[in-house]
């Protein structure tokens, strides 16, 4: 996904009205196609995996951000820097173990769910926003971070905040040593 | 759809990117769900026009445009203001029947096949943005104006441009008075 020198340059903003209305028919249609919240659930997040790792070149090319130093700069970076870019919100972080690899991004406000009132009774398992979880997951991955995603906290179900979890998982290389 | 004060000040601002990725997956699901690319279209644009229907309110409403006095007016409120709003580009606008209702919109780029590559052979026929016809009908249908909008030309497809062909039907109004 070379970029070819002036794209930069290019008016990248939009409405994210547009986005969210999409994003909207695409759960719908998951929900069309399958019976279980747990697979629409999983196919989010397999969708969101997907996405998150094309994306994370655009990300590093706009940005322009450097490489992180620690779980806690990266968690930071996916709130303010990424989230800003992509989804217009800035969530909280906050660390949430003693091993400092678990961490919370926080919204007050969800912008996915913009248009949504509530999950249909039928449907309260349903993840609407596992996309996301994918999309970090899937980005991290291309960083060489492994890390857990999931919503803990969902405002759509009730809770007073949405909360993304990100625990970020031993590194791939340590991994790789182990093996070898 | 009410807008709470202050709503407006809001940062409605996002990159495109994750919009148009999103977009990918849900053309993806489809195609995987209906064998016609014939189906996959109308179904594309059968969601559109549910966002379009939706989406005229915060058009309007963040906008702030007046009433168009013409179909010429409209075509262009439609180029100027809601693609580049919700999209960040702007095609031109080309007036294609002697009658006036019959317009061409031109993209010399079209950002949402920005990271497709080309249609595979056997998805000839997809026309892989009719979600924005059917946005652009929904519309249009909501500030009583009943149009027939159609992929004429499509880069992805081998033709010089992407050219978005909007006619507009006999005023809805005018149709009514003629039932009574």
């Amino acid at each position: 996904m070379s970029r070819p020198p002036g794209r930069k340059q290019e008016n990248h903003k939009i409405s994210r009205e547009l986005f969210v209305l999409t994003y909207g028919a695409l759960v719908a249609q998951l929900c069309k196609d399958y019976e279980k919240d747990e697979d629409v659930n999983s196919c989010l997040d397999r969708m969101g995996h997907s996405i998150g790792v094309r994306l994370i070149d655009d990300f590093l090319a706009r940005s322009a951000v450097k490489k992180c130093r620690s779980y806690s700069e990266t968690a930071e970076m996916i709130a303010q820097v990424a989230f800003k870019m992509y989804l217009g919100v800035t969530p909280s972080v906050t660390c949430s173990s003693p091993a400092g690899n678990e961490f919370s991004l926080i919204l007050d406000k969800n912008p996915l769910v913009d248009f949504v009132e509530e999950l249909p009774p039928e449907r309260a398992s349903l993840c609407y926003c596992n996309l996301l979880c994918g999309v970090i997951r899937g980005a991290l991955e291309m960083v060489h971070l492994a890390a857990e995603v999931t919503f803990l906290q969902d405002r759509l179900k009730g809770d007073p905040v949405t909360e993304i979890g990100i625990t970020f998982l031993r590194k791939a290389e340590d991994r790789k040593h182990k093996r070898n």
